[in-house]
């Protein structure tokens, strides 16, 4: 007699789980450590592990199993039918997207990122805008392809592949308060802070020391460095499964910062993962749940938990320590004031807290003209420009500080920007939850000690898995459904309080 | 119209070529990058890839191709038809040791080799000799298998695994005059250089600097940086494809030659897989010709090239650059007597080319009775210590030292020992071939001049791929079938010069 259904899907998914971890050493190596000139071997390693994933989730025997489980499931637990639930929705999006697509979308997509770099080389858009448009046609069809399997309109099919269970009335329901409210508010800031210079943070800042201090704060944190690694690459990043998963960040040598907030950026994510359930992450319901929510636990402690006095009242010693840094330009408050500079720039991942929504609505915008041919690929610059002029008061000069400065288009990610900001609304009503629930958060924090921040999201967060839909995720940890009140609330207490109070604080 | 069956074998043989690629990045990772916790996770990993290429080579849509392919190969390459013969070699191969055995084996050398590690940890045999037992069992099962289907003898198509084409005939035609000759020539060897005594080579020696020395030789003999890289492990090795090859060493801070020759041995299994035949490389025919051949190149650089008077010449004054190092202990003929020191030790990866043969007859003995049921499990500890008394006269005084000391067979590889000392012999009758035919040999490699020596190697050896059998390659390039006597006639000339010459050479 075989197995149940239930128990042969278990067993299937345990084996496509392995395929990912494979393909995500593949593509850290390749980002990390692969010689330059071994990225064709290395792309042709990859597309036989994906087309390989994609024929083992799509068989007719997984559909046969997923009809039976789902037909009965008597006796099931309730993580177990949540586990048959994202099963089937692994299953949806691969047969959506039949292997001759994905195959076209690879070899497009390719082309199109070869061509972006060379674009950016040159600072010439019209190079990589007929590759982009290829790209947009086969995306089209995926998203039709997809929104018909999903039943979800084409756009919100793609949302959905990378933060399910949210869609454009979720991100329209963020971005319209944002849209309103930050414009006034980057101005107010920016006015305020004005009337507070600072002094700048001189100093050099070798990359091995900068290494040590990073690894001493991410031990702080929790990180365990005996199932993960920290290395260094030219944008940071998290990759891996729990139980080996790794991270990288970029050194500046004039700067301690941007390579320690990114590795805590990268940690954020890192800590989302290593806090998923233990005994399903081999199976799809332990996974994260989706794009919006990872980006909110990077951005709570970069954001919100790192760009504190707390943080800096800890990490100010460190600095010393490790490279001999003080004098009054190492004070709190004027660290503390360059962790929380607000400007208007032009690039995305520069951007602070304030001014990064609208990059985010820019883009989302852009691409839903895209797909629905709205705005020809031929104008997008000229889009893009605008679009900029418009939000933030300023106007690309080329093409590479406007809209050659992503990756995301080259590579066929439409839908993945949103997440971003969704991200950081998600991240705010937690954090204001998370602070009402934990007495001493800020004393903990100043000390180093992580330990209640992260049981608490353990407990609301990671420990859920891909258990329950982000909405309901966060109605249970925080009472209310997502919104940007909570982000609002946030950034007005954080960048107009009184200089008075931040004296005080 | 489908495409012709050896059209399609191909594809499907370049799929399963980048599966072995992703095993073989995901194997250097777990020696040289992952963290120690992780290894549960990678072992997950590796399992369901292996198990994957097991399934897809074995697959009957394989065999009904190959029998039509190999029914007509009319219009088919001389290549083509060898690619065929290696295709089904494989597939051979793989349907000998159906998946319940491979899955088998694959758990009991995982518990025997952790409880190798315990033994070794605790200096106690009898703790890794029941999981030892085990091993045994299913390799007898294996080699039964494997026999039937390749019309072998149980042991010889154990050989056959790792070095196709060679049998116990071959081996044992090399071991017979080299068991007659070795002791002699050892106590000759070791009375001479009693009378030459050396100065010591001391020095620091800091990890850092090792690697600009390593790195500068090996970009001197043509290893490519840009497709390759050179990184640290417990013990050296190669791993990889064409395209991205791995080398790894280590380096001892009093000592700067195992790290360089190690990292050189390496170079020479890497230079032999660079300068496989190009537009076959993602087809078994473009694939190494077995062990013995791969060790051949590994021990034609290490030993006949490296430790040699012309490239002492070429390393000194790198030596000196790097470290400084000076001095009469300096001078060619100090260093050269410390590459080619011999003495009777108990550890086979330690051992100079004049014992290390005897090491490898010791172990193809036991093996054989192992297998066989002559020696039982629990005796092989006396049988070891017995057999290295009789054949170098020491006698080890604990298992750490005898028989704990390797890892092949905790590991299931039987029959693969032979191939280190038949690589011995192929080495020097190419050598011997290669001298007569390169005039000014030695003055290039004083001036760290490579290229001729790898245009030979290339033409002769690396550039057949897995074209045609060991015994053919080595006719053709040297003329004489394989023997042991040019190695014979290289170890008397090099141990047994008189000090005159030497000083005179």
């Amino acid at each position: 007699m075989s197995a149940p259904p239930y128990k042969q899907l278990e067993q299937e998914f345990k084996r496509l789980h392995a395929f990912r971890g494979a393909l995500a050493l593949l593509r850290w190596d390749a980002a990390v450590m692969m010689p330059r000139g071994s990225a064709d071997v290395r792309g042709e390693q990859v597309a036989a592990l994906e087309t390989e994933h994609h024929a083992l989730l799509t068989a007719p025997r997984i559909t046969r199993l997923l009809d039976r489980a789902q037909a009965n499931t008597q006796g099931l637990a309730d993580w177990q039918i949540a586990n048959l639930r994202e099963m089937r929705r692994q299953r949806d999006h691969a047969i959506a997207t039949p292997a001759t697509l994905v195959s076209r979308l690879a070899k497009a997509t390719s082309r199109a990122e070869s061509k972006w770099l060379e674009a950016r080389a040159q600072g010439k858009f019209e190079l990589f805008a007929p590759h982009l448009e290829e790209v947009v046609h086969l995306v089209r069809d995926k998203a039709a392809l997809l929104g018909q399997a999903r039943n979800l309109a084409p756009y919100d099919a793609l949302v959905d592949e990378y933060s399910p269970g949210l869609t454009t009335v979720d991100i329209d329901a963020i971005f319209r308060p944002l849209s309103k409210r930050l414009p006034s508010l980057i101005r107010e800031t920016i006015a305020l802070q004005e009337t507070r210079p600072l002094m700048p943070l001189t100093g050099k800042f070798p990359a091995g020391k900068q290494r040590a201090l990073v690894t001493e704060v991410m031990k702080a944190v929790g990180f365990p460095f005996d199932r993960g690694r920290l290395d260094e690459s030219e944008h940071p990043f998290t990759e891996g499964v729990p139980g080996d998963i790794r991270v990288t960040t970029r050194f500046d040598a004039d700067d301690v910062f941007p390579g320690l907030l990114g590795a805590l950026h990268e940690t954020g994510h890192a800590m989302y993962d290593l806090g998923l359930p233990q005994e399903w992450r081999d199976q799809p319901v332990g996974r994260d749940r989706g794009m919006a929510l990872e980006e909110s636990q990077s951005l709570l402690i970069e954001m919100m938990v790192c760009r504190s006095r707390p943080f800096v009242r800890y990490v100010r010693p460190l600095i010393a320590k490790h490279f001999g840094a003080g004098g009054p330009e190492w004070e709190v408050e004027n660290v503390y004031g360059h962790l929380t500079r607000v400007q208007r720039g032009l690039i995305r991942v520069d951007a602070d807290e304030l001014t990064y929504p609208l990059h985010i609505m820019l883009r989302y915008e852009l691409e839903r003209q895209l797909l629905s041919g709205e705005l020809a690929v031929r104008n997008l610059a000229e889009g893009w420009n605008a679009g900029m002029e418009q939000r933030l008061g300023i106007r690309p000069t080329n093409d590479v500080d406007g809209c050659l400065q992503d990756i995301h288009w080259a590579v066929g990610s439409f839908g993945y920007f949103p997440s971003y900001a969704l991200g950081t609304a998600i991240a705010a009503q937690l954090y204001e939850s998370l602070r009402e629930g934990l007495e001493g958060l800020d004393e903990q924090l100043a000390r180093g000690e992580f330990g209640g921040l992260f049981e608490w999201l353990r407990t609301n967060v990671h420990g859920l898995g891909a258990k329950v839909p982000v909405q309901e995720l966060l109605k249970a940890a925080t009472g209310k459904p997502l919104s940007a009140a909570s982000f609002v609330r946030y950034v007005e207490a954080k960048y107009l309080e009184s200089a008075a109070s931040s004296v005080a604080a």
